[in-house]
């Protein structure tokens, strides 16, 4: 058995952001010389994503719309995480709903993947320094 | 290591649907010859899940009651999505909440589940052909 | 190709209950050998989620209040399901939203954690004896 493990680093410019970063986990997975196993891809930090879906804007502002009203980040104080000094509580609930990482196949040296899955980035607490860790087993 | 892999084909009668695919996913598991290792079952559309809850008809009304309150179909326009004409903004928004894909774990030849944990294929936008993926890698 | 199997048992107090358990998988994978590869821990019951969050106490409240938005317990009728003589129907929906399983890597004999990941053992059906599967494979 094989395996290859790689770090990708992002610090997006606003609080929250989605990220495509399909081209990213091929070249890692082209890096590995692993042929047929499985790729995860998951966030190293707790207030942010990593999932699967479409490449198209009018669904990114659809997601940013439908987490802000299931889990708004004003007011502050509605968490009480925030009691902690952090401003963060409601990106810790957004990441549930979009989830910490995904597992997908390795076919033919390829990500198995329908006609539009993209793997996508999704930070809730973003302007600093942030990690998504690619793990690839196989042969 | 050995590795399968295949696809089980749906096109559901109605939008939403959801559909007991444990005995599928069995038999594909039997054609491996695979004894030890992790089965992978994933949703090739981003319109649909694969989650494991229980096979019981009340719970899968409150699922498609419940993910109707959280991203009702309609209006059709309160999603940006939809104005590249479609109309399944929501169905990308359900399968976040259900889920893209399992990971079960393979022990002894069999899934290795609780007594009553069944897989689903969650369909929200159907009426058209879809397809799941099985990989299982193990031994 | 190394797997390793193990199951941990739970009986909380409480009908719903966050216990952290990442010292009993660190412990796992000590004990499975295996130095390289993935480890998933999964709830082996429908009404409980294996996820990663953070270890803060007002967090945990967050997601207590959040869920109980999201999937109040009662009114017990409000839920198809708790017509076969259940009361858990809350119980199937909140499991959705936190998830049924982790996927991590396993790098040099670690679980490959950003700085403040924790794995969680989410109850929303307790007072009973539940399970949660360990299973690792690698080398």
């Amino acid at each position: 058995m094989k395996s290859y493990r790689k770090e990708l680093w992002f610090h997006t410019s606003t609080r929250r952001a989605f990220v495509n970063i399909t081209g990213e986990v091929e070249e890692a997975l082209h890096e590995s010389g692993i042929t047929e196993g499985f790729c995860l891809v998951n966030a190293m930090h707790i207030t942010a994503s990593v999932f699967i879906n479409d490449e198209e804007s009018g669904l990114h502002q659809d997601y940013e719309h439908w987490l802000e009203q299931l889990a708004p980040h004003e007011p502050l104080n509605h968490y009480a995480h925030n009691r902690t000094g952090e401003d963060n509580g409601d990106a810790h609930l957004k990441r549930q709903i979009m989830g910490r990482s995904v597992v997908a196949a390795v076919t033919g040296a390829r990500l198995d993947f329908g006609p539009w899955e993209q793997i996508f980035y999704g930070e809730f607490d973003g302007r600093r320094d942030k990690r998504v860790l690619v793990k690839i087993i196989g042969e």
